[in-house]
């Protein structure tokens, strides 16, 4: 439901009017879209380790209001070798990419004027561990195929759904290739 | 250290006995290595979600040896138009990267007897959120660099650990490309 506070308009729960206002500033002065997100992870024993996020820089300058960092602790089941203190890397794939698509797709949304009234999402990726294992040089490392099943509330339809859930950075990260630099020193 | 508890080998905190008795069991029937992890999402409000993440399928049976979902949860920061109630999607991804990375390497040494007294690291990723919103085709929606710096304690080198860290399923699927399929309907 669009509903009006005061004289902004909120869809989905998103203050359209906080948002336009912000597209029409990058829009104006391109280098406010220019973000930097950062985790620092410390290894605890075997499959087990910790991450914590706070800062980042974003619009202009570091970002300040979180108090405090957000905690999450990766390990392996027990049929991984691992004690099972928290969900695996590549199942927190599969969090950040339901997340983001949600979330993109809710905001493009409220940005349209397209009213949604839930989203529900279940994914599936699949791997083969030989390739982990260094078992099959022809066996991908990561995994195969990745599928996304969402359930919509919304008059839109799913092919404009699945339109705007793909503007997702995550569903970028996953889909497409990107460098990544790995520097490493010992002590 | 190395350490030997009854018969097993304990290194960097995995049972290396039974890690190759996996890897062995797996060569001999490679269908053992078929795996399926999975993710349930709902969406809250705005970009506020929760994912619920239980069961998965390897070893050639599905797993039940989790009493209890792991619960995520992922939101914008203030300056994003949200609510901060957790982490943003394209953080949990370097939380995702870091983490496996640093199981990855810490497995891989372990089987080759390679000792780890610690490892810390420290991840950036660099996003311009014009390809988010829709202002530019030119520019990706995703994280255009990310960059992971690791400390180990460890006697060997650099370049050894860095061979051994990208056997990570996560940096395979962060840095190739990956068929992601979605499908959404409506109610």
């Amino acid at each position: 439901m669009t509903l009006t506070q005061d004289q902004a308009v909120i869809t989905n729960g998103i203050n359209v009017t906080d948002l336009s206002n912000t597209i029409e500033a990058i829009r104006r002065s391109p280098q406010l879209a220019t973000f930097q997100f950062r985790s620092k992870n410390s290894w605890l024993e075997g499959g087990h380790n910790r991450s914590k996020i706070q800062g980042f820089f974003g619009c202009g300058k570091e970002d300040e209001t979180r108090d405090e960092a957000f905690i999450f602790d990766a390990d392996e089941p027990p049929v991984l070798h691992g004690g099972d203190k928290g969900a695996n890397p590549v199942e927190f794939v599969l969090h950040a990419l339901a997340a983001c698509m949600t979330t993109t797709m809710v905001y493009h949304a409220a940005a349209r004027g397209i009213e949604i009234g839930a989203v529900n999402s279940e994914l599936e990726g699949d791997i083969d561990l030989r390739g982990f294992l260094g078992l099959s040089d022809d066996v991908r490392k990561g995994y195969h195929d990745v599928r996304v099943r969402m359930r919509v509330q919304s008059d839109a339809s799913p092919d404009q759904l699945a339109e705007l859930a793909k503007f997702s950075p995550v569903y970028d990260i996953v889909s497409n290739s990107l460098p990544v630099q790995v520097q490493i020193e010992t002590f």
